[in-house]
């Protein structure tokens, strides 16, 4: 945590930014290592170049700021204090003149800029977030194992998922016995919600999981992730229930093989770019390439979707410490739709996969 | 949905607000009939006094769009286009200056907020949201048999709860029954994480679901709601578990009479702090004042925290239409914690109650 604070103080340093207001849970978590949901109260981690930064939280918040290794100052305030006033005396206790703030542009709302602009009134306030999303962007071995452990357990949910594929039920039935199974292995929280598309729904990339009954024939998508320790996974997998045509055999097996490709092709110094083209070429070449409408992969850790950005367009040089999806889909309206997803971390000599669960295709 | 429109378009000519942009998903549902959570991409609706209105929604948003009843324009943009350009021109079409604007400052960001001010640079903003609080805290009837089937299916989902109580099972064990069986249901979304808590636990106001297993002699204490059609519902019911102590019962008892006497002390007319002032002076003659730290209710609707907050301070006079909660608690540590909660709508006589599971002390 501590390194992760210098960090972000270099920046600061280097870009003459006198003090940083940050006040989104997942980056107040990554600086700071409390993490706070604070719903529509006030969280927030004040920095500055030298001076000692400060946490600002609600008041029934304070133990656990404490508990989660946080050594400075707290603010912590009840419903009746006004907590920008403790905020203006702390700031001022600190510095005396702000000419340069940076905040999370695309989280603060307009209420609460107004209320910091009144407290800085000579601050020209910059984003902080491009920074913030470069620092996060190259994990550490601590997070690594978080992503690790989340990765098991989005693998077990697919077992538990396809166990419950049976004639009769319907796509929320079999969600229902994923996030039953999820919640007494003691996990509170999925990373997104939990997706299970059959059969016409599973070939749109825009469905969402009903009543429909899953019926011989057809496949049945799990897009899924568990949240453990903060950081979230992310999983894929698509599989055929019953007897399944030669057509479908033939876009699972390309999408596997775009998949499997793009694993291969993932080594340091390779561009996300060419990481996308490799896979995308591959179902353009199968002549699928109208029916891969999205980026190839994206970033995870704290937040689901983080950088880096795995698109077609996206020059970025990998790095080991990086972890991302690589998960290309072809979904073909009334014939099938597939996609298959693996969360992997870039090392020295290529990608780990964190994500275990077998690809081959798995007909039940 | 008409009339919706007309009455907010009343408080912009009253106050000369030349253009709205409103951006949360539930207002522009409101409004609008179309509900839409939009992630990270831009969501919106533009509101003239006398020009025609309109909608920015993603691309793949368009279709749902059309088929919710929207007839007025639609900005339908893709992930290449600029929405805020496309935004542009179809101001410029309408208006050739602005000098009062409304958004919802606490909901739009820094970002957008820069974005939407180069459009409109002579404008002052001004915040849309009290109005839009004012407006949904009166429910039509359409709206009321929405939360009467939300608040159906919450009782329903307490049955659940109720059935699954067993030695040897936790919290989350029972969490994970309740919400299966509301998928079975087909509902998709609950109003907020649903609270399955005992013992020890439910005797915190701060306590979330874990791997504690019940055991004779607690309390087990549900809150939870449902989304139906776009409404919320919110409901907490209490279980005894096994033999428990006189003064578990005692603050039972007290609990329910408060609730049952908040109930019949709503009239159109009585003030939110009246009825909050009711419920708090049973609870603090029999001795537990300190122990009821939360307001009495809070409105609900799209929202599961909207108009009227039902506190000791609020001279709001209640009227027909009004749904909130009614949920005085008592929280004694290590003794027992106790909420009961249904939600009322006001109607010109007194208030209905639209969750209807039995108060009475149940045993199990």
């Amino acid at each position: 945590m501590k390194q992760r604070l210098t960090n972000y103080l270099e920046w600061m340093k280097q870009n003459d930014i006198d003090v940083s207001f940050l006040t989104s849970t997942d980056n107040v978590f990554y600086l700071s290592g409390f993490y706070c949901e604070p719903h529509e109260r006030l969280l927030g981690l004040l920095l500055f170049q030298e001076k000692e930064p400060l946490l600002v939280c609600p008041g029934m918040e304070q133990e656990e700021a404490k508990a989660s290794g946080w050594e400075y100052e707290i603010i912590a305030y009840s419903d009746i204090d006004n907590p920008w006033q403790l905020l203006s005396n702390a700031v001022q206790k600190r510095l005396s003149r702000i000419t340069k703030a940076a905040i999370e542009k695309e989280h603060m709302n307009v209420a609460r800029f107004e209320a910091i602009s009144a407290i800085m009134p000579d601050a020209a306030f910059f984003s902080a977030e491009e920074k913030l999303r470069k620092l996060r962007m190259i994990k550490d071995s601590d997070e690594r194992n978080k992503l690790l452990k989340a990765c098991a357990l989005a693998d077990y949910a697919i077992e538990a998922g396809c166990a419950e594929i049976k004639e009769g039920k319907t796509e929320l039935d079999i969600l229902a016995a994923i996030e039953y199974e999820m919640k007494k292995k003691g996990i509170a929280k999925m990373s997104f919600s939990t997706m299970v598309l059959t059969g016409a729904n599973a070939a749109s990339p825009h469905g969402t999981p009903g009543l429909t009954k899953i019926k011989k024939g057809d496949f049945v998508l799990f897009d899924l992730g568990v949240v453990v320790d903060g950081y979230c996974s992310d999983i894929t997998r698509t599989i055929a229930y019953g007897e399944i045509t030669e057509k479908q055999k033939e876009i699972y097996d390309t999408v596997l093989r775009a998949q499997l490709t793009a694993i291969e092709a993932s080594k340091p110094g390779v561009s996300a770019a060419d990481v996308d083209r490799t896979a995308r070429n591959i179902i353009e070449e199968a002549g699928y390439g109208e029916f891969f409408p999205h980026r190839l992969g994206h970033g995870l850790g704290i937040s689901v979707h983080e950088y880096p950005s795995v698109t077609e367009t996206n020059p970025l040089l990998l790095e080991p410490g990086m972890v991302y999806t690589i998960e290309p889909g072809i979904y073909v309206p009334n014939v099938a739709g597939v996609r298959i997803e693996d969360d992997v971390c870039m090392t020295e000599n290529g990608v780990e996969v964190l994500t275990k669960f077998p690809k081959e295709l798995i007909g039940l």
